[in-house]
C-alpha cells in the first residue's frame, strides 16, 4: 500500500450535518464514528475483512486470532503490523498484518482447502450447518465466581459509562469491558462493532499477560450467539450485557458453563435458565 | 433432515429466569428473541449461515439473495421452501432451500471459484479489501424525495413502536419498516440481527411486487455499512434510523445519491454531509 501510515485513527470524524428539530433546522459539525474496513492478514495471506473502528487494531487482531481459534495462544504471535489507508481517493481502510508460528498457519491453510470454493456469507463466512463449531468447550472453574461480590455487575454498570469516550462523542459505539471481582471497570475497548470491541479487548487482555479467566466481561450490547461463544474460547467465567441476550447465547452459554447475566443495571440484572 | 416443520416459528421462547432487583430476587417466566443458525441453499449448495430469528424466513431468504446480489430480480428466484429442525437433542436451526434461474447460479459457482480457498470472516465472508464492494451504483430519483410529507420521518418514528411484537416480548430485536410518503408504517419485520430485518423487509416487499423506489427505510437500530449498501442495491430512496450512523454508511449513502437521516426521533433528525 502506498501512504502507510501507522498511528492510529481517532476513531471518529467531523462533519457537517443538518440537525431538524420541531420543524427548524440547523447545520453545525457533529461526531461520526469511523468505520473501516480492516483486511487481517496471516503470514501473506489475506484472510477476513472486518468492518471496524481503526483503533487499537493490534489488540482487535490478537483478540480475533485467538476468539476465532486460528491460534491457541498469545505467543503463536510473533509479529503484528498495523497500516492504514486514508488518502483520500479511495475510502480509507487498514491492514493488520500478523506472522503467526507454522502450525497455526498450517492449520488455517488445511481449514482453506477443506472450505476450498466457499462463497460463504453470514456467520464468520460459514456456509453450512456441518461447519457451525456450536459445541462451546467448558470454561475452566478458576473459582472467580466464589469470589465475585454480590454488587460487581451493579457497580460495573454504575462504573462503564465513564469510559465510553467515543459514545459520548458520536452516540454510537459499543463498549466491551473488563472487570474484576469487585465490578470496577479495569479496560474498556470501542467499535461500531460490538464483537470488534470484545476483540479488542480480549486481545488487550493476552498482550497484557491478563488472565482471561480472572475477571468478567461487562458489554454496552445485546448477547447474541458469537460474543458468548468468543468469550467461552478464552475461558471468561461471566458474560454480563445491558441489553436482551438470545435463545442462542443462553444455550451457548450453558454449554459452556459460562455465567451469562444481561439487562444488568445499577440497580439489578437477569439471569438466565434457571431451575 | 429427519423431523422437517415446515411452520413458522414464533419468534421468541419462553425460559424461567431469575431478576435480581435492589438486593432481591425472584425466579418468574421471561420471553426471550430465537437466534437460530439458518442455512441458504441455492439450487441444492449451501452458500451461507446466517443467525437469524426463525420467522418469515421465505421473506428473508428472497430479501437476502438481492441485497447481496445473488440474483438480480425476484423473479430469479422459481423455488423456496423452508425447513425447520427443533428436534430437542441438537441445537434447533433451519434450512432454506432456493431454486435460482441457472444464470444467477452460474454466476454463483464463477464467484465460488474466483474465491476458492478462502477462509473469509467478516464482511460476507469476504477475505480481502480488494473483494469488497465499496462502489455503489446510484439509486435511480423517481421523484420520491420531492413528494416525501415534511413531517413523514417524524410520523414513522412515533408509529414504529406500535409494529415492534417481538420486541416488546423480548426487549431485544431490531425492527426494519417501510414507509410511504406521508410516513405511515406499511410493513415492519423483526429480527435478532438488523441486517435479516432489513433483508426480510426487502424479500417481503418483493414477494408483494412492491415498488422499492417507492418509500423509505425506518431502523430501529444505528446506520452501518452493509445496511444502506444492502437498501442502494434495490434502488431504496432514503434510510432512517433511529439511532447513530457510522462513517462508511455516510460515505456509502453520498456515492449512491440515498438520503441517509439518523437519530429519527418524533421531533426531529439528523441529516450527514450536508453543504
Amino acid at each position: 500500500m502506498d501512504q502507510l501510515e501507522t498511528d492510529d485513527q481517532p476513531g471518529y470524524v467531523e462533519r457537517q450535518v443538518r440537525r431538524h428539530r420541531n420543524n427548524d433546522s440547523a447545520v453545525t459539525a457533529d461526531n461520526i464514528g469511523q468505520e473501516w474496513p480492516v483486511a487481517l492478514v496471516f503470514n501473506g495471506i489475506s484472510h477476513a475483512v472486518m468492518m471496524c473502528t481503526p483503533r487499537d487494531l493490534e489488540a482487535f487482531a490478537v483478540g480475533f486470532s485467538l476468539s476465532e481459534g486460528i491460534v491457541e495462544r498469545g505467543s503463536d504471535i510473533h509479529d503484528i503490523e498495523v497500516y492504514f489507508r486514508d488518502d483520500g481517493v479511495a475510502l480509507p481502510h487498514a491492514e493488520v498484518h500478523l506472522q503467526v508460528v507454522q502450525q497455526a498457519f498450517a492449520s488455517l491453510k488445511d481449514k482453506r482447502r477443506a472450505l476450498a470454493g466457499r462463497t460463504g456469507c453470514g456467520v464468520c463466512g460459514i456456509e453450512s450447518i456441518e461447519l457451525l463449531d456450536l459445541q462451546a468447550e467448558r470454561v475452566p472453574d478458576t473459582g472467580f465466581l466464589a469470589r465475585l461480590a454480590p454488587d460487581a455487575i451493579e457497580r460495573a454498570a454504575r462504573e462503564l459509562p465513564a469510559h465510553q469516550h467515543l459514545t459520548k462523542l458520536t452516540g454510537g459505539l459499543h463498549a466491551a469491558a473488563w472487570c474484576d471481582e469487585t465490578g470496577a471497570v479495569r479496560y474498556a475497548f470501542e467499535d461500531v462493532g460490538r464483537h470488534n470491541a470484545l476483540d479488542k479487548l480480549i486481545g488487550h487482555l493476552v498482550l497484557r499477560r491478563e488472565d482471561t479467566t480472572q475477571g468478567f466481561v461487562f458489554l454496552s450490547s445485546r448477547a447474541s450467539y458469537e460474543l458468548v461463544r468468543k468469550s467461552a474460547r478464552v475461558g471468561v467465567p461471566m458474560v454480563a450485557t445491558i441489553s436482551a441476550p438470545t435463545s442462542l447465547a443462553i444455550a451457548i452459554a450453558k454449554q459452556a458453563g459460562l455465567r451469562l447475566v444481561s439487562f444488568a443495571r445499577e440497580n439489578g440484572f437477569v439471569e438466565y435458565d434457571v431451575d
